[in-house]
């Protein structure tokens, strides 16, 4: 099966439904994702000098490249790898912020699966470093946006590891995360619950 | 013209040599490159518990995709993107750090071309909210890596917009930087440069 990748209106944000799981998948049929939501609100983040926040690229193997002249090198063949960090880094009041963000169809609990261990290792190394990890969630079958501490997601990663749960229940989220009012012009301003928790 | 990516050896490191200027060479013929070199040294400060720091994936506009089932998906045509931010950020003694690294086969001077104006914002950005931001340069012909703080590069930038010359010589990179001793197991060890010019 070939899939065209249709034509973005928002071309001018980077990355935007490079992700491998939303192929075929187009603004119209789908409505916003939490990642276009999110790139948004990096945008009005960064022209605003309020912070430095990016989306990194999705990670690919190339093998095949074509090039008719050098300004003009198209990719022949490439492949997805899995990436070995979060998503999304930068720099907020002077602090390192690091953070991933997923979105489930689930109606009742959030499948643990969704994260790979090396993102759980990467949200550690953050935080022994004195960093700022935390995780945006979205259930979208009530468009409801969380914002969780690593720190939270690491703890029921471990009640998993013991033999415990593989999900995190939709009560647990609602007790530890902060439900995230979505607003305009910032879109998702998960910054406010950074200046909540850390009092910055 | 097709190029085939040569197999690598040091396939675990992600994202070396995926950069459109490398094309075509492999390491049995240029050596290590300051690429291959940083992804070393950043592997060594992961994996000592010492920084979180890595390259960012090279972005890429992907237009086409195969796949024969899901687990294997083969992009068929894409393109290379130029980068909106610097190529390596991550955190160490709770620092964001970011910088560019370039390597140059002139012998007297480094050609500020080799920056982009989005890479330049994006530094300027990056010390406006407190991180710390540099450039690390290889004069190739010499073997020499320099460690220059981001405010040089910007001063050298501004030079050029007032009209001055369109490189920065090498007489100046020895002036402002700080040559690196590369050594082992640490490669490239750049952060020596910020222990000393932030007292961390």
């Amino acid at each position: 099966m070939t899939v065209l990748y249709p034509n973005r209106k928002r071309s001018n944000f980077n990355h935007v439904n490079e992700d491998k799981s939303k192929i075929g998948n187009t603004y119209s049929n789908r409505g916003m994702s939490l990642e276009d939501d999110l790139n948004l609100t990096n945008l009005y983040y960064l022209s605003n000098g309020i912070a430095n926040i990016h989306k990194k690229p999705t990670p690919i193997q190339i093998v095949k490249v074509d090039y008719p002249k050098r300004s003009a090198a198209v990719i022949r063949e490439a492949y997805f790898k899995q990436p070995s960090t979060t998503d999304y880094n930068g720099i907020y009041k002077e602090k390192y912020i690091d953070f991933e963000a997923k979105e489930t169809n689930n109606k009742s609990s959030f499948p643990l699966q969704n994260f790979h261990s090396h993102q759980i290792k990467h949200m550690q190394s953050v935080i022994k470093h004195g960093g700022i990890a935390f995780v945006i969630l979205k259930f979208s079958m009530y468009n409801e946006i969380y914002f969780l501490k690593a720190s939270d997601i690491l703890a029921f990663w471990d009640r998993q590891e013991n033999g415990g749960k593989k999900s995190i229940s939709k009560a647990e989220v609602e007790q530890v995360g902060i439900l995230i009012k979505t607003s305009y012009p910032d879109f998702v301003p998960y910054l406010k619950c950074i200046d909540e928790l850390y009092q910055l």
